[in-house]
């Protein structure tokens, strides 16, 4: 169908996480996962040898914040029946990245080929899901606006090391008034597993951020006169500590290519 | 005693609701209530002639963040059951305020003497029960080390009027340090009957403060490099519309003289 490479209409983007999933395994579905299924829990990837496994799983509880584990896999299984009945890990996501030894070796769209049976999979809460929150709430998302992401920002603090994995602090930044960012505090406090309250508000420089520097160019780091930076533990931390601990094998998925779950967002509100 | 008029022992300072307004009634304790009774509910006091009680009833349905309702009594009954069984509104304060037209006329120790079958009592939340939680969480309140309280200011923020009853918002401002600020909102949000989260965080000026002009000159301004300035509602406020209003009696607290309750600090969680 060649629609589905030109901008698409509504109707065709998948509006379940279940239609999402069957929808990419099937091919009829690519690219970026921003927008579809609205109101679904999507998450982070990382599949790590077993032989690392507890050493990641230990660095995600020491560092809950950039870490929010929505689900941990038996060795070699590639179902996570707690996210979706479903789910097969190795066709279900858009676009993966294929990690040796910390380089980007290929990014396919099926890791069947690459799969061993000793591999764990990881899903992470990521920050959609309080951003829905956020949205519903009439808090102004103005990078949004601007078709754009929350800035993305390397700190001056450590996350707490395990093993081979450690490494800087990445967070999201988004700028508010100070009414709503006193609201965004109480939002996110409410989803602990997709990042949760902020770590930082205000003056960039004390967590060692400079604005105007964002990785990798990431987002949109506007901050108005009446706006105060308000700034999140960001998923690309556990995986720039994967990439520093140069596992022999690491898929992931593919920037903005999330694993798509049949949880609500509203399901992970503890409050 | 004269005990009681020198720094008293701890073991002299009321540790109940109960036991404080008893000390009070019987003139065996006077003066200020920071630190009697810990843990229970200590609370702002208006009265009111019942003419002008549903124009007040609405202001502080208009404005809950400054005037935080936590009961209002019957015409002429000077009792507030949800708050004490034995309590008498009359006797139970070490010090009030008599207000005539907008002025203070008399500050006696018991009000019996001004009592009309037509008063209706109103006790407003204070920040003495959040700050307990606050410091319960080991948030650290810097003007309490320099012996302070809270700095008091006027803002440029209008409250909604009722009838007589208006004007501006008056805020108390606490600082903190970003991570600690944050903490504060997650912790004062669980509760809204004593002003709940704060209105403003950082930039004084978006709400017309200078920090060097305190309001009455009451409490501690001042902010450290890495702290942010923190401003909630303040039970100020209602007072202020109460002296705007003039109306021909009013009985308040004085200052630091609340009211103190049987309910306990940890029971206004809402979550």
């Amino acid at each position: 169908m060649t629609v589905l490479s030109m901008k698409r209409p509504v109707s065709a983007i998948p509006q379940t996480g279940r239609d999402a999933r069957l929808a990419i395994r099937s091919g009829q579905f690519s690219g970026q996962t921003a927008g579809v299924a609205p109101g679904y829990v999507q998450g982070n990837l990382a599949i790590l040898p077993g032989s690392l496994a507890s050493d990641f799983l230990r660095f995600c509880q020491l560092n809950p914040k950039p870490c929010p584990l929505l689900a941990a896999s038996s060795p070699g299984d590639f179902r996570l029946p707690t996210l979706a009945d479903d789910l097969d890990i190795r066709t279900d996501l858009s676009r993966y990245r294929v990690f040796r030894r910390g380089e980007v070796v290929d990014e396919p769209s099926d890791v069947r080929g690459h799969w061993r049976d000793d591999l764990v999979t990881f899903a992470l809460g990521c920050s959609f899901s309080f951003e829905e929150a956020l949205a519903q709430a009439d808090i102004r998302l103005t990078f949004r606006e601007r078709n754009n992401v929350a800035a993305v920002y390397v700190t001056n603090i450590e996350t707490a090391a395990a093993g081979p994995f450690r490494g800087p602090l990445i967070v999201t930044m988004r700028a508010f008034t100070p009414a709503d960012a006193i609201r965004a505090v109480q939002i996110t406090s409410r989803f602990p597993n997709v990042h949760g309250a902020p770590v930082h508000i205000g003056d960039p420089a004390r967590i060692g951020v400079n604005l105007d520097r964002r990785y990798r160019n990431v987002g949109d780091g506007e901050v108005a006169d009446d706006e105060l930076p308000v700034f999140w533990a960001c998923g690309l931390t556990p995986q720039l500590a994967v990439q520093n601990a140069k596992p022999p094998l690491c898929l992931t998925h593919a920037p903005s290519c999330m694993l798509i779950t049949d949880l609500r967002n509203a399901s992970l509100a503890v409050l």
